[in-house]
């Protein structure tokens, strides 16, 4: 394959902590010999007026054009009048689905073992539409669509389906708004009809956080409205020891992929080699998963695995003393 | 005490396994001589229109007129016109807060041990408001308003501040949602500058729950609106082992107190006597502290407690074979 020319994937660093993260990223697909030139953009310092963030049109139009990319935490500018970065992205690229798989690493204790969930959110409406005003009462408007709700679900059960779950369940509380999430369930049980080998079920957030704390095992793939998937995911996160070791993957319409460490992006321990860019490496396995590189995106998740479960080398949020370089290079050896 | 009049206290059994557990309450009571006499009140079976609900104007006018309640679960009518029972009486009665406390069972192991968390919910807006419609695409409401954020959070501070606790977190998404989370938060440390010796901090509601499962002992009181509490205080309850064992509280205006069982009313098991009546106990408990009968509170805490500690009689919820009224038996042996 080093003989084809190379994919090329738009990488976004991000700030904090971004940028060390990636490194440890960039390092490891060359030593594993992945196929990929990276495109690189920088957030800018000043706001595009044409995206209103400080996203520039042309870091967005890289991933249009790649159709994949991989993002690190982004959280810099803190200020009025622009957008949150995330949004904007979410947004400008129609990043529908959110994905985000939560394992349980071998090797590494938590109350939990062999979690295995997949948390998939409609990313793009519900709360996160921006509509607010202040009247006697503030009031916040949450948006749900059929469009939205389908195509996230029709997302879900296909996942399922080419990935070998059993179940899939839709969150809401259709209980308190009837009109809404009952619109988003019935988009689902639309879809369920089609996925007749795939089990449907409907629980409601609340009882669904109560089921995950008490046994994770009752969930396969989970889909939601973009507010609860929020939620359920970083609960997810939590189960297995946090955002700094679970990936994620916006899927968006025409094929588009940016994987992304949901994580923050630390100012506190930004630049001291401190980071650990698991979350950001295990993104962009499933970025090449979605390439269909499934061999590298094998080798470089076992190297990852492993170099956790033998426990020599972590970084201090895991426990260990290793730095994000030390981490990075044991994970390199392994590969 | 006995020789003064009994307080008057009403009581809803509630439907489904409702009526079971709430004699288990009464008569856990009568050992206890607690100095009440129970106003009993039903679920009706059909829609008054004063209050568009199967609850009645009477039984409504009896926690008004008594100011403290116990309720069982309450799903019975599922139909169309008519509000939910519980939406029902939180906004008859202006039950503004919902205190759900949260604490680990001695001797009941679950994956975490010492929990101690209490949540306090905005219990009458947010999400609640029942304002939804339907255009081009459908749109539910949030409200949120100053004077209902100040006085849940103005219960907050005083509760930590009664009850030794050392530090009130306020649970929002105003990232997102930066107008009506946004004056959640901002009512909420107006507050905060009056307790000074209580610590305050703010959470986001995603990281709240990552934190929760990793490591519960990161809060002590929890204020939040009222879907987030709804979301919280299951995940809270589900670390503990689940809605069965806590118990719940509604505060109004006007020094009501009604307390209640929040999980479902069971229908698959109701009349076979096997439920838990647990949560319902404890949630009378909370009723008793509240009328500063402290000493029958504590009497009653113990037996339940040192009941489920010993491990011999216990429902099918928690492992064990025992029906409700062997539960019961055991409890009232033990005072
Ligand atoms: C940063 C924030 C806007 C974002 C969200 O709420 O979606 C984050 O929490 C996430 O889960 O990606
Ligand atoms: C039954 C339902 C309306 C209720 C709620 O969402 O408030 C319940 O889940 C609770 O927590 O009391």
């Amino acid at each position: 394959s080093s003989a084809t020319a190379p994919i090329k994937a738009t990488l976004f660093p991000g700030d904090g902590i971004g940028p060390e993260i990636a490194e440890s990223v960039k390092q490891v697909f060359k030593v594993a010999e992945v196929p990929i030139e990276w495109e690189e953009h920088y957030v800018g310092t000043e706001i595009d007026p044409r995206t209103q963030s400080f996203l520039t049109w042309e870091s967005l139009e890289s991933v249009r054009r790649n159709k994949v990319g991989l993002k690190g935490p982004m959280a810099t500018p803190i200020g009025k009048g622009h957008r949150s970065l995330n949004l904007t992205l979410r947004k400008e690229l129609n990043l529908y689905a959110n994905v985000r798989p939560c394992n349980s690493l071998p090797g590494y204790k938590t109350r939990y073992d062999d979690v295995n969930l997949i948390t998939i959110r409609e990313n793009m409406e519900g709360e996160y539409c921006g509509l607010e005003h202040q009247v006697s009462v503030v009031e916040s408007l949450k948006i749900i669509t059929r469009q939205a709700s389908l195509r996230v679900a029709e997302y879900a059960f296909h996942y399922a389906k080419t990935h070998g779950q059993e179940k899939v369940s839709a969150i809401h509380k259709a209980n308190i708004m009837q009109k809404t999430d009952g619109l988003f369930l019935k988009c689902c049980r639309e879809v369920a009809e089609k996925y007749r080998e795939i089990i449907y079920e409907e629980v409601v957030i609340d009882n669904c956080c109560m089921l995950l704390v008490k046994n994770p095992a009752c969930f396969d793939v989970l889909v939601m409205p973009n507010l609860y998937g929020d939620i359920i995911s970083d609960l997810c996160a939590g189960l297995v020891g946090g955002l700094d070791l679970t990936p994620s993957c916006n899927i968006g319409e025409g094929g588009i992929c940016l994987a992304e460490a949901v994580h923050g992006s630390a100012p506190d321990i930004a630049g001291k080699n401190l980071a650990n860019p698991t979350a950001l490496m295990l993104s962009a396995v499933s970025m090449l998963r979605h390439l269909e590189l499934n061999d590298r995106a094998d080798k470089i998740q076992d190297a990852i695995l492993n170099t956790i479960a033998e426990g020599k080398y972590r970084t201090a949020d895991l426990g260990g003393t290793s730095s994000t370089t030390d981490f990075t290079k044991a994970i390199c050896d392994h590969l």
